[in-house]
């Protein structure tokens, strides 16, 4: 079965985030000074063939820890849909 | 009030995603073979200050439009938290 794996891989809270810095500049030049705070990270979408969803999840963590996020700078967060 | 809004931008479906691709063969080399598919996008975690959900969603809107995601080769999901 395939499961669709969404993860989340987003600059930890304590680090600064330059290029959500340059984009909340760019919001405020449009004015959409709304917009008090914005960060990027990625989403990353795995389409992972597994028996049941923990061992989709499992996969996925797997697969985030040894590539997709680096732990330094990012936490990750899995989502199963 | 301050709203949380998460907004996704991903690849079209119907667009070739190279970074995707390029993830998927690292994780074939690290022998992660039951990842079949990856994509990746972006995802804009943006503080809101709104009266209501509705607004903080047409905020999120209009900047996505504007600045965040290109509709030529992108579509994007708002979710408030």
């Amino acid at each position: 079965m395939i499961f669709s794996v969404q993860v989340k891989v987003m600059p930890l809270k304590e680090l600064l985030d330059p290029q959500g810095k340059a984009v909340l500049g760019g919001l405020t030049n449009l004015d959409l000074r709304s917009i008090k705070d914005v960060r990027i990270g990625k989403n990353i979408a795995l389409q992972i063939e597994a028996e049941t969803a923990e061992q989709a999840r499992a996969a996925a963590e797997e697969a985030t820890k040894k590539l997709l996020a680096n732990p330094v700078m990012e936490y990750f967060e899995i989502e199963i849909s």
